[in-house]
């Protein structure tokens, strides 16, 4: 099963991709959310759609996406989970995964503008594939975690460099100035989603590859990380987890490249769609 | 005006705090979350109960004492905030503040039992005053950041020092354990708080004094560190800023002192009330 969410931000309705056509689900589900995955919301709406596929009615013609999913309690991520990258940002190869955390109001649709945030000189992209988790989870299981995965997201972590390394602090204070989580197109149930060990991801700034990665390069991969993750705080149903980037950001180029009004960044994951950002100035939203 | 939410875990309701004594106010206003605290509902709270104080009704004798806030979108907190904490840990007087995300799971009722998580042993206290945000807050300015805020909270920022500093990543790792987030007993609003620049706050474990600090010690007093924040994410009503811990915390004794099961907690501020929590091994809840 594919999610979406479709219409004005903060106005989202409930959807479904099925063979590429988006279709209004928002008669049988409020919003993908805590509730709608902890209530095992997933197979409710799976048994609908098999048994009245045929009436469910496509969305308004261009409407706007919003993320698959309603803001999270909270958005956790794994720093330099792939060690080309680790290397062109000159850090060490981690030995237990770096974690930090996104404010969730940084969350955007995946064709929404990124805003450079005021006083930034360098903003910039990560594609990476970002897990949504399907139950509380707390302790997990290395050998359960795939258990705890409601679906894939494709997501672009993007990150000021500035705010993040040079500001006297923790990763946080580059991570979650708004428009820095672009989530979607859609939310893919595992079932669908083939082998998540070996997906390709990549990313063009304005039709020029940046990034070209696969997840086969992962140093902590997918069921680890939840189970890492979940040792230090309790995962809710919603909450996601990005899971790092490969090589190609911004940052590791001689001289560094960052993003500026006007540039156009385009993003895919094999089998989780593909998304397209505008860069804008900030404007007081 | 003072916010209680009392009841079982996770089924909080709305209460007021006068002259001492609980009582019952979820006939009026059905939780202090985002939604009460965006439309303006303090103004109404105190607007209804300044017409009707005598109809108001107690709540239940031996009612348990939620955190006074719902669950935020956010708990962001302020690293090294008085410079005696500063020095007691080995780091340098920062800059410009240090920030950092507590998970909301973390959050629970100001008498509740901390547990001490699986694998930890160094689980350490630390009393702090708390700001609860009033309205959507992007790119404040410094002068105009009382207007942002809803109130004032007691927070035990409890922390887990392996984690945070030994674990190879951000602090967050060791801030958000399930328990580590006691707030309350009340959220007091501004104009019944007195002055936050000069707020005794203090910490004792099984009776023996360990923090006597006061908020006049500030590095960044809370203005500022409004701004400051708002300039790198969004604060939304009823987020937590809180506003970072004085000298003696366990990790700052010689050898460290950290909590284990069996411990009493008690903490307070002036004019904020006091709370306890006792230590307990860790459960699955």
């Amino acid at each position: 099963m594919k999610l979406i969410r479709f219409g004005n931000a903060g106005k989202e309705k409930a959807g479904v991709n099925i063979d590429g056509v988006n279709y209004d689900a928002s008669f049988l589900q409020s919003d993908y959310d805590e509730k709608f995955f902890g209530r095992g919301g997933l197979a409710e709406l799976d048994a609908y759609i098999k048994a009245h596929q045929s009436e469910l009615i496509p969305i308004p013609e261009g409407s706007r996406l919003g993320s698959p999913i309603a803001r999270p309690s909270k958005i956790v991520c794994i720093g330099l989970n792939y060690a080309d990258h680790a290397k062109e940002t000159n850090a060490a190869t981690p030995t237990e995964p770096i974690i930090f955390m996104k404010s969730t109001t940084s969350l955007v649709g995946p064709n929404d503008d990124i805003m450079v945030p005021k006083n930034s000189v360098k903003t910039d992209w990560e594609v990476e594939l970002a897990v949504v988790i399907g139950k509380k989870a707390s302790y997990v299981d290395e050998a359960e975690a795939a258990d705890y995965i409601a679906g894939y997201v494709l997501h672009n972590d993007v990150s000021e460099r500035e705010f993040q390394l040079e500001r006297n602090g923790t990763w946080d204070k580059g991570k979650g100035c708004d428009t820095f989580a672009p989530m979607g197109p859609y939310l893919v149930t595992p079932d669908e989603a083939g082998d998540v060990d070996a997906m390709r991801l990549w990313l063009t700034v304005n039709g020029t590859k940046m990034q070209d990665g696969n997840t086969s390069n992962f140093i902590f991969k997918v069921p680890f990380v939840i189970s890492y993750i979940s040792q230090f705080m309790t995962l809710l149903p919603g909450d996601v987890i990005s899971t790092g980037t490969p090589a190609g950001v911004g940052l590791g180029f001689k001289p560094p490249v960052y993003l500026k009004p006007g540039d156009v960044v385009e993003l895919g994951i094999d089998g989780l769609g593909t998304s397209r950002q505008e860069v804008v100035a900030y404007t007081k939203a």
